[in-house]
């Protein structure tokens, strides 16, 4: 089941990741740039929906993008090459088990994977391993529970909910946004520091609409339907006017609310 | 009951405006400016939070502050004197029968007024006649319903679920702040531009800790016990573990979220 929801893994996961980097991509990246001659890990690059514009934001810095998906990785190499970047590199490895050494990377960034992880703060410490003293890891997660909307739709809340509960029964966290502050700082970073992105969906941003609203959010939850419903979590009926609900608040008069949490924390110096 | 919880009519009410007013002020009111000049109406000004704020901020500007109370006016009056500001002149008045001409300001300014109102658009109507074709009004109202925190409890959600039942129950709408967008295009705003305001609070914040999380948010939800429980809300040991859960989330692994919405449209010009 784990593999019907998970990002970065099914073509229409990959649409709606694309379309959400698309979007969001000032919201969430646009402060962050690394300094030429850099050298930094990308964990759990999936499809390279970040790997472009990270690589993108900082030429001269050098970029070793990671996953576990040897299909991602192919779909991501692509990516990089029709955008004509020629400063990433691609491994397939996992989070828990990466083949650099000690202390071999300037950076790390983490983006939409410590969700998917039932031991997210021992991922952070192996990141932290492999990075010099002092250099810093950038951690971007969402949090479903920040999600609200008008008009409010107790039946919108609940097939959110079965996404949440998806994610937790696969051992993941969707609710992680909020956490990272406390994460990061158990994990063992300096003067970490956490700050929202909060997307503010009205019809006076029909490109949010369509692009956030529309084709990401509400698509992710269509997505979930037959997992939900094969374990139970909800009755079709109920799904299916949660999702209308959703679609409701694309109209003219709807808002809707979302937000993602980006961290940065620093390796010790000793 | 609703003066129980009506803001700024209560000692504990004031006080808490207050500690929001300090700790919030650049959040909410740092776009917030007016030529010299210029008359500017602030309805419902209460003890007068936002008002030496105001007046501060634009100290060319006139302001005309009109609250609905007498002692609210005399204490805000207070506040403006002892800030030294001379630009602003109060009136005793109800927000639905303003003595003011039509037209007669270049903008109005309304701040956590329309969530106590059970016709917001009306309110809102009534200002747009008193003012000049092309002028503004700025509004800023909070949303109970963006909250959300680390550690997460059900208890905490059901103590503020109380605070949003009395508004309700008193003709108001503490979910208003993401309704803010369409209830001004209904008013007959032009242009209408919302932003969200949010306040992340973690312990690397340690004044918001204190003068968001636990002065603001949590005294609120204290000051609600008496009705909730006079209205059968809740059982007293639910709303009181609610409240310690608030207060959990001040400790040093705790997060909170609250947004509030911010709001400027242009009377159309015809």
């Amino acid at each position: 089941m784990r593999e019907t929801y998970v990002h970065g893994y099914h073509p229409r996961e990959n649409e709606r990741l694309q379309d959400q980097a698309g979007t969001l991509v000032d919201l969430l990246h646009s402060d962050t740039a690394y300094a030429g001659g850099n050298l930094v890990l990308e964990a759990g690059c999936g499809v390279g929906a970040q790997t472009v514009t990270l690589a993108r934001r900082s030429p001269d810095a050098r970029f070793t993008s990671v996953d576990v998906s040897v299909d991602s990785i192919a779909e991501a190499a692509r990516r990089v090459e029709r955008a004509g970047l020629t400063n990433v590199e691609f491994r397939q490895a996992d989070i828990f088990t990466l083949p650099f050494d000690a202390e071999s990377f300037d950076h790390a960034f983490v983006c939409f994977v410590l969700e998917h992880l039932a031991r997210p703060v021992d991922a952070l410490a192996i990141l932290i391993g492999l990075l010099k003293p002092g250099g810093s890891i950038t951690v971007i997660e969402g949090d479903h529970g920040s999600t609200y909307f008008h008009p409010d739709s107790s039946a919108a809340h609940a097939a959110i909910q079965c996404q949440i509960e998806l994610q937790r029964l696969g051992g993941g966290n969707s609710l992680i946004g909020r956490q990272l502050y406390p994460l990061m700082v158990e994990a063992g970073l300096n003067a970490v520091r956490v700050s929202p992105r909060m997307v503010y969906v009205d019809s006076s941003r029909p490109e949010l609409v369509d692009g956030f609203t529309r084709r990401t959010f509400t698509a992710m939850i269509e997505g979930i339907r037959k997992p939900a419903l094969a374990a139970g979590l909800i009755e079709p009926e109920s799904f299916d006017a949660g999702v209308r609900d959703l679609h409701r608040t694309t109209e003219a008069d709807g808002v809707f609310c979302y937000t993602f949490f980006k961290g940065i924390g620093e390796k010790p110096r000793e």
